[in-house]
């Protein structure tokens, strides 16, 4: 352990990220880099620089991360419709590749040699940061504490936390809050406790982003969202950078109830995992992409889309947005996307997203010219299907005839 | 045309199947065998019967389709979780091959030679039919009256009823229902009319199954569904036989204000169409077998069927249903469902379908010692997760490293 | 019929598409414009100018073609290791695209409003003319005699041939060929006759490129073969525009007896058929390719092509090269060869293609201190691999304690 | 290290089997009972019984599996026309979960509570045996010697026989075979040394089981295989049980010079690896089963086994036979099968494998009245092929429409 001159360590300020950044102290004896990002989550940064000062931090990095964080990570995944198993958002998934990364680029800065981070040795985090890590750098060393060390009771940790002077609030005390969370721009979750049991419904006092659809307002709310290349620009026509934008449909979402999720999903690591999230402002754009892209996108396009999907949501769930095969099925992606523009607009009403009405002006492939149920002035000759019909029969009315002769 | 002796007509009794009768006994100069389906679309067959009698028809087919279209259709499809395009449950399509199959077996009871059908040359219909009946009798003939004949207005197909005496509703004068409609067990769809603009909202009036979710109680309610072997059996305990469960999760899912779709998606024919569906019961059994699935399916498995579904999806929209790669894709899915066994609890409230739990007493993958936040007790060794980690990295850091030579 | 104006026709100068020249003339009235390719099926085409000339054709075109073949089409899809049904190389349906393309702009150059060619109803070359031709300009006019008129048996052509002047060579009055042929830079083809009992071996005196093994040289020949991006530039340290170097591994695979292919292949239009081929340079590229790619692409990377390869070839095959999904499916396919950079060397014996060796100063992701079955220094911990399999057994480890519970 | 009481040993009577099985007895203190398999690896089993008497070993499995491993899993494996990256037959990875099934077996009935291999820490085989037996037995301990103890050079693994009284042939002192290999029915594998330098041809003294093409008779052998729901059940007629076979294949493919491979393949564990390959009668199999299924196999059931391959082969090459979703993949492929009956000719000539001919009584879907460049009799109409073009180019026109219009 004693080969680690300097550590990144991802810090939030929090009580668990303290307690590793004095155990990195102690234990490897290196000095600690820490590094707090705001992407979203909602909270204050600045008491994490107070609290790093306090433990002798000299190289503190506080960084707004949140345009970056939606125009690079979460708007390329949305290009693809993107959902692992069938549900989940991959809110927490798109937000570790870029930690990852500024974990390495501040390494590089501070001529650190280590990086290290707060997720356990259970979940998918641990692998999420360190598969981008060492995709970035192969030989950057990487500590995880919750693989190492022998804190692994909320008790044990309190202790240490005591004994080293390390203030717990009073809520950490009192057990803390009973979820294990994350939150960013895209979403917040939760884990943990009562969620353990599948069979339970999660207690309506968890939720912190959405009202309940019971409690959203009686009145729904329409709402035209444009789109560029397959990322939305602006919202009832007030062009909006793309953290605004999402922070915008989160605050919509959640006034209407919007995009709460209850799931059992798969963790890379192995054993089913219950989760529960709150994703209003994704769960508004994933069906309004769908919505703009159902008239500008080849129906083989789109298919391609559609079967690649679930391979690309698993490239993500899994950690390897930094691999080559992420990056090689994004050029895919994204040159699809080069004809998506156009509007989409949606009804918000108590937990619903409605989409009622949808135009491109330059790309739609909508010809209702062709899709009449009317008159079509020949636009389309209804005998041609005859033929279409029968050659893509052929083939099952060869083996028709033989298992006739059979 | 004059090869054809006796014919089988898919017969609904309303006005274009019997301007269709009519027209097959004048031009082809033939027997017409009528055929009529209740799948559930909620119309009265014995008219019917009396119209077929009245244009002298003597074999009359008319049979309670019900429960083998839920049980050995509409079942085995949402086994896949399936859904064209992301969104459509493919309430039309799924009803089509079974349509084909009674079609051909009338043909082999009466000694018919053709099969006919009122399926437009522009829709997915007619595919759907004629694939179907190829594939099962290669050498039966099919006729298509509205790719041959030239009564392509509703101005000469009003006016050629009229002529061959053949009854005109009021409504129809009155230029009928603003939509072309479809209805079964599993879903009623429109299209047409106001709906070919797709920038536009469709009109509240259009929506028959369901109410608005404005309009839908401010009680929630709570149902468990069972499943067995993948398909649901009862409803809050209640055995109920396939089509009956179905037709109490649209009852319910009606009241609630469930199951509207508004999309715009891909023929197979090639062009873009814009539909509007009422699948009340099946967004409620798409939303709870993902669930019972969520705790019984082995990840991979689940991971391989979510990569097949858009192409078992498109199968079935393209009309495949009797090919032999559906046929060898529903091998592959059915055999996964042995384990889909337990309960599953879903809260219906305003057009929202939302999972609260979900348990299996016998198959239950989820091993809450295992995924525990909370210690324990040695199921899982966190230094595991390392070595998971480092080998999944090495060849991203062996191509790091190269980029370092560069 | 009457109103084509002027018709570009791909026009070979042999008796086929002869009789389709002055058929045109006749039956459509129009004026008629011949275009004639090389792309290196090694015929003169001098000959066909004089032919058209006779019919008094005004607009003759002659392009070589064998440069734009092999690069733009050849070698693209060369780059996904394509291969249909397990074993085709696409020797004709890669050059029909291009085909299409000059159709279409020599009609505009032109002012013709139709195009025309000498493709039978029955095959997959008149979907691959015609899908190409309709992409590119959606409202060009196609005329396929062989789908139009009544001269279906050689007897009558012969007759309509002899009836209008044009010559008839002796070998087409002796039943002619006894085989289909298509050839150009890629491959030669033979169907019909013959070959159309699948049981049957092919003739000996069939092959026209290659030796048999048997007749091949007793001495191997070794070969390298420089790759840039994926393609191939040089032979033996020799640079070589992609016609030079294709021709020149036809000429060496031929001599060697290499690239026979004996197969019955399922057709677009629904029968299947049996063809033989021979690709003597395009069996040593795709065996040559393979290999710079093993050394040289990231594992996943290579995966993911190799599960799209049977699709992008179907497309080929298909005719939907100038598709939006052939096209983007491409723009993946493309990214991926930027780091195929190196050489590979082959042995060539009697029909065999044997990989020697390759290397990649630039872009090798063999890394031999870490395959090594030596000592490696340390550079890969085999403790990694208890934690790599311990986690990706758990699931299965879950699913046991389920079973054993049972 | 304590808590195992008795282990079940893969034991081949070689010097490293020999070296662990003595390690483990004094490392572990505990019982060893041997098990070796006959899987046609050609060696003598007898003396691995002698050895294991010597060391004491009290319960000594020596077993013939040679039928199972033949038509249990590798003909199951070749029903998907299997190839790892498009050209590993897989014969080492589809040994291994049988060996791993019969030491899972062996513990529970000798009720041992571990089992121990001699597979190394860098290679797939410690993968596949462990997966297996954890999906087999989830209780089960697994003792990999190579990733605990120090032996890791070959000095040190000398010095301990040496020590330990375990006898060292000649050869090992010498330095024993150049290569790493393993062989079974189907193939035999060479790895390392010389062939650690991809650029280097494999020398041609290597090669055990084929001569060199060279080397093979002049005079080509022509063998008929037919197939019963696609396993091989006879050569030239002669019925013969699975394994006995494939060794006869084997030995005419090595007579011929058949099935030689040299590659660079992606190791599950992360890096690339060069391997040699012979596998003479698995190459003429692969040939064999495409062409019997060239004729018996509806088109889209073909795509879709192609499209799944690749996944098949990585599941098998990473060691996931015994895993859910190999099983469930297995239903697919197995269903397809049974309509693969017929038989193939192939001629045998210096390294080529070259099919002539190939038919079916009873399940042939070549229709030679339909496929014909003859006439047909109206088997087949030409006019179906234009409505099926304009269909299918449908969607690309509506969008050249669009183009022509910006």
């Amino acid at each position: 352990m004693s080969d680690v001159k300097k550590v990144v360590l991802a810090y939030s300020g929090g009580l668990d990220t303290s307690v590793i950044l004095k155990w990195l102290q102690d234990v490897y004896q290196c000095e600690v880099v820490t590094f707090t990002a705001d992407i979203g989550q909602g909270e204050e940064l600045e008491p994490a620089r107070e609290k790093a000062k306090k433990f002798g931090v000299k190289e503190i990095y506080i960084d707004d991360l949140r345009e970056e964080f939606v125009r690079d990570f979460v708007f390329p995944m949305f290009r693809a419709n993107t959902v692992y198993e069938g549900e989940y958002l991959l809110g927490t998934s798109i937000a570790r590749p870029l930690i990852a990364k500024r974990l390495i680029e501040i390494a590089h800065e501070t001529k650190a040699d280590a990086i290290s981070h707060g997720a356990t040795g259970k979940g998918n985090d641990q692998v999420r940061f360190e598969l981008g890590a060492y995709s970035l750098d192969s030989n950057i060393k990487i500590i995880a504490p919750w693989r190492e060390w022998d804190l692994l009771s909320r008790e044990k940790l309190l202790a240490y936390a005591e004994q080293n002077g390390i203030p717990v609030e009073m809520k950490h005390k009192q057990g803390g809050s009973p979820y294990s969370m994350d939150a960013n721009l895209l979403h917040i979750s939760y884990e943990g406790r009562h969620l353990e049991d599948p069979a339970a419904e999660a207690e309506e006092d968890m939720w912190r982003w959405t009202v309940s659809p019971e409690k959203a307002p009686d009145e729904a709310e329409y709402l035209d969202i444009e789109y560029r290349n397959g990322d939305p620009i602006s919202l009832n026509g007030k062009a909006l950078k793309p953290h605004e934008l999402l922070a915008e449909l989160n605050r919509l979402g959640g006034k209407h109830g919007i995009g709460r999720l209850d799931l059992v999903e798969n963790r890379y690591v192995g054993m089913k995992s219950r989760g529960c999230y709150e994703t209003p402002g994704g769960t508004i754009l994933l069906k309004a992409h769908r919505a703009i892209e159902s008239i500008t996108l080849d129906r083989e396009v789109a298919h391609l889309k559609d079967d690649l999907m679930p391979r690309y949501a698993s490239m993500i769930y899994n950690g390897y947005w930094w691999s080559p095969e992420r990056v090689t099925l994004q050029t895919l992606i994204d040159h699809t996307q080069k004809t998506v523009n156009g509007w989409v607009r949606v009804k918000l009403y108590k937990g619903n997203v409605i989409v009622t009405g949808r135009d491109s002006k330059t790309d739609s492939l909508f010809d209702s010219t062709i899709a009449t149920f009317e008159d079509d002035a020949g636009a389309y000759d209804h005998c041609d299907a005859g033929g279409f019909i029968k050659l893509n029969a052929l083939r099952m009315r060869i083996a028709a005839n033989l298992r006739n002769k059979k």
